[in-house]
């Protein structure tokens, strides 16, 4: 059965089916109304972001397992809130694009992968858009909230600090595991003095990390790969003084370099260069 | 110049130029880390809303003027806000897709629109995303504040309620004029019962209110174009003793039809359908 004889209102009944009978502290209105409405907790700031997978860039449509692009769309999202510090999410909006001639099937499973883990991250899906496209192409515009405290930016880094790593590096699983715990860990302990999410290779994390901390950066051996391989852990960095005290915290965390004076020399993956 | 020679490096230092400078009460930190931070005024509720602008369906490629389609997409999410009643905007998640081996022409017309309207309706561009696509789209996630007390859903009319509208009717002008100020007044003024955004033509519109409230609706004689016509109005519910009293508050308005008791029937448009 075809996306067309489904219908935008057939696909949309079955979309406000599933996400009707959600429930989340923040939730005020889901889907179905022109927007939707959310109550933060008192005092906590909103932390957005977005990601998109785009067919032919992100991924190829032969084979293509839609519920798992539906999942991976809510974990790139989700790996940069945790790359913010302790931040918890508080609702997803997704856009999804399809040609009308398409199986149903494809857009029934990105519905399936993104209700699934809607629920294994206890996020609610509050709204979103449709629209025929010839190019398949999917978005998500994550937001979370956060005690401004808890919050680590790219900005803080000072020479001699540290540089870290946690979670899988130089790997680009199908599937990838945000590192939400670690960020609230980094969040909370206020140990880290700048935190970024891996997701365009270690170079560039860490030059992104020197360059808006005015700093330059000096990288150890690292695993093969790692260089130029998108994943999704998280880079930071922290003092020399307080590594031992975070170590405690997170216990998986690794060296990787160290940040050093001097101005940061960009060597990342550029999307628009052939 | 081709955009892949101005690469994702160079748009995006355009990009951090044009909105680094930005003020807003709510604005805490913009667009360049792993996500933007907001603040919302004590007591006010989050609104969110998505649209998308997609090559094919929404536009044609050919003489396409990109400024302008970036000023669309502000004033279609603007209008969403404003179907929600009073609601204040806080900011713009903008995402877009380019091939590479287009003029960077396109990617710098299209940013010059976001920008010219983030400074008009006040508003700032929080953040977003750049992807490589075969073709063109694009989205806007945009943030609002408003008191819960002053949103006005779908769902409030009652038979018998009056169904009215206020702005442009069955026009598809290039550069919608988001109804805000009518939304505020609706939203504070506590008369509206039900409240929408005419973007899928007044029946489709009135079988949304209709259906999400329980009732049916009857429409008197409209404009011709109406029926299926996009534009942005506004189309709301009084109750006939409120009527003259939102009319002195709001003057353009004009009368449409009522709500009555029975089941609302679905005449609307289908993206997906032929």
């Amino acid at each position: 059965v075809s996306l067309a004889s489904l219908g935008e209102r057939g696909l949309l009944s079955r979309i406000f089916k599933e996400f009707s009978g959600q429930r989340h502290p923040t939730l005020v209105l889901g889907p179905g109304d022109d927007a939707a409405v959310s109550r933060l907790a008192p005092g906590k700031v909103l932390v957005s972001t977005h990601d998109d997978q785009v067919e032919g860039t992100h991924f190829l449509r032969k084979g293509l397992d839609f519920k798992r692009l539906g999942q991976r769309l809510w974990r790139v999202n989700l790996s940069d809130l945790a790359a913010m510090g302790a931040v918890e999410p508080i609702g997803a909006i997704v856009t999804a694009g399809f040609p009308a001639n398409v199986p149903s099937r494809w857009a029934l499973d990105f519905l399936k992968g993104i209700a699934e883990d809607a629920r294994r991250f206890k996020t609610p899906v509050l709204g979103g858009n449709l629209a025929k496209s010839k190019n398949l192409f999917f978005g998500m515009t994550l937001l979370g909230q956060a005690k401004k405290k808890n919050l680590v930016l790219r900005s803080g880094a000072k020479a001699g600090d540290l540089i870290a790593g946690i979670g899988p590096l130089g790997q680009a699983p199908a599937l990838p595991e945000p590192q939400l715990k670690a960020g609230q860990i980094l969040g909370e302990s206020g140990l880290a003095t700048s935190l970024i999410d891996n997701s365009d290779g270690l170079s560039a994390s860490c030059a992104w990390l020197a360059r808006e901390s005015g700093v330059a950066f000096e990288l150890g051996s690292v695993p093969k790969g790692a260089e130029r391989g998108e994943d999704y852990g998280l880079i930071f960095t922290v003092s020399p003084r307080n590594w031992s005290r975070l170590k405690t915290l997170l216990p998986g965390m690794y060296l990787l370099g160290y940040m050093k004076r001097g101005r940061a020399e960009d060597s990342g993956f550029d999307h628009f260069k052939p």
